[in-house]
């Protein structure tokens, strides 16, 4: 294959499900890809596409998998669109295409010309629809130990809640791992006031959407799953009610 | 004034400048408006805008008289787009939207329609440029002290460092406290090895776009100024090399 031959590589960040929040680069990376890689349910998120185009869904847990074919198809010369929710560059598939380039000892796929595509980010989403809960200092952790340990994850929680960051929590809650969310919600619960806000949201920018706003002493597990994203307040983090009796919640400026 | 006659407010993140970062949600806001209200660099930014829409250009340094502004036009039947760049809920407009409605008692202000549409943040641009820095845990700090104490942002860094986490750091160095960057790099090289992955994006988004791979050692003060977003790597951040000369940034997604 000469070197000559080398195609293009789109991570694309496709924003949190609807379109009104995709923006115009993706949606123009998107029309441009001769092939799209990416899970069947962000594929599916990511359409219509034309006849010419060629869709390569998969599962969910093989995202080397998924960068290695990627990268194989555009080293052939194929423009390829990877996939992803939110922003591609936030848990998702941007670090796994740039682990897979960094693992592999393959000239041509460092001559596919790589972009990666920014989007509206899930826990962005999530805070807009409550007001402005991540207005001031934030972290953004995932909660998942399938590649990181509990203990390391108890460890920077703790740290966290002792900078008083606001906290926008990925992953929270598996079926594998139910108790998980609990643990960590004792361990906060150890650092911050019962009433301190609490904004869940959930399939947020998609038709399912649902945004809730509570407190860190009425949360309760069972209200999150994989598919929430869960923004737990700082001490300065306030809430205001709304006619309609549900709240906004924002993080002054200032401390 | 009659409670039929409320308006609406929407704060509307522009993305990071170029308006293929910009969602079709915000732009249908901006079209939408009779009256657009910002930092005259960002109602710039988001125009062109038509002659029967009113533009409200005014000083960076008043978001409170601004956002009290919008709800005064609004609650008499405006509609009115508040514009931030980036998102508007990450160190920007939103959260003083909220501070003003908060503050007063101001009846017709609450029955405003209010919505915050978010957008791809300055650091989120800034990351993917440069790969995906922020593929796993990371804060987003700023380091303006005009809202908070600076040993409140040294107790916060000292912390985050503690946690590994890598930092996106906002407002790291204005012409009115240049030294305070340099004795926050001094307290984060405390933490972190020299050879520390570290990016810096200036003017992300825009004609003037900058984007640099550096270490924590050879960072100057020099280099950064108030329109950088510095992402300062943690202990496992990679950079590969592109066959171009520059470098490819990435935080892996285990630990």
């Amino acid at each position: 294959m000469k070197p000559e031959s080398a195609g293009s590589l789109a991570v694309v960040g496709l924003g949190p499900g609807t379109s009104a929040l995709r923006t115009p680069e993706a949606t123009a990376a998107l029309e441009a890809a001769t092939d799209i890689i990416g899970y069947g349910t962000y594929v599916d998120l990511a359409g219509p596409f034309r006849p010419d185009q060629a869709l390569h869904a998969s599962d969910n847990r093989v995202e080397l998998d998924r960068a290695r074919h990627a990268f194989t198809l555009a080293a052939e010369g194929a423009h390829v669109a990877v996939v992803s929710s939110g922003d591609a560059g936030i848990f998702a598939m941007a670090a796994a295409v740039l682990e897979a380039l960094d693992g592999a000892d393959e000239p041509a796929w460092r001559r596919v010309a790589l972009r990666i595509l920014p989007g509206v980010s899930a826990a962005n989403a999530a805070a807009a629809l409550a007001g402005a809960p991540l207005g001031h200092d934030f972290c953004v952790l995932s909660l998942s130990d399938n590649l990181k340990p509990w203990t390391e994850i108890e460890r920077r929680l703790a740290l966290v809640c002792e900078a008083d960051l606001v906290l926008a929590l990925y992953n929270p809650r598996s079926k594998a791992r139910p108790h998980q969310f609990g643990a960590a919600l004792a361990l906060i619960r150890g650092h911050r006031a019962a009433d301190t806000v609490v904004v869940l949201g959930r399939d947020v920018g998609r038709p399912a959407e649902q945004v809730g706003v509570t407190t860190l002493a009425a949360l309760r597990p069972e209200q999150v799953d994989m598919r929430t994203v869960v923004i737990i307040g700082s001490s300065r983090t306030r809430r205001i009610e709304r006619p309609d009796g549900g709240a906004w919640v924002y993080t002054p400026r200032w401390y």
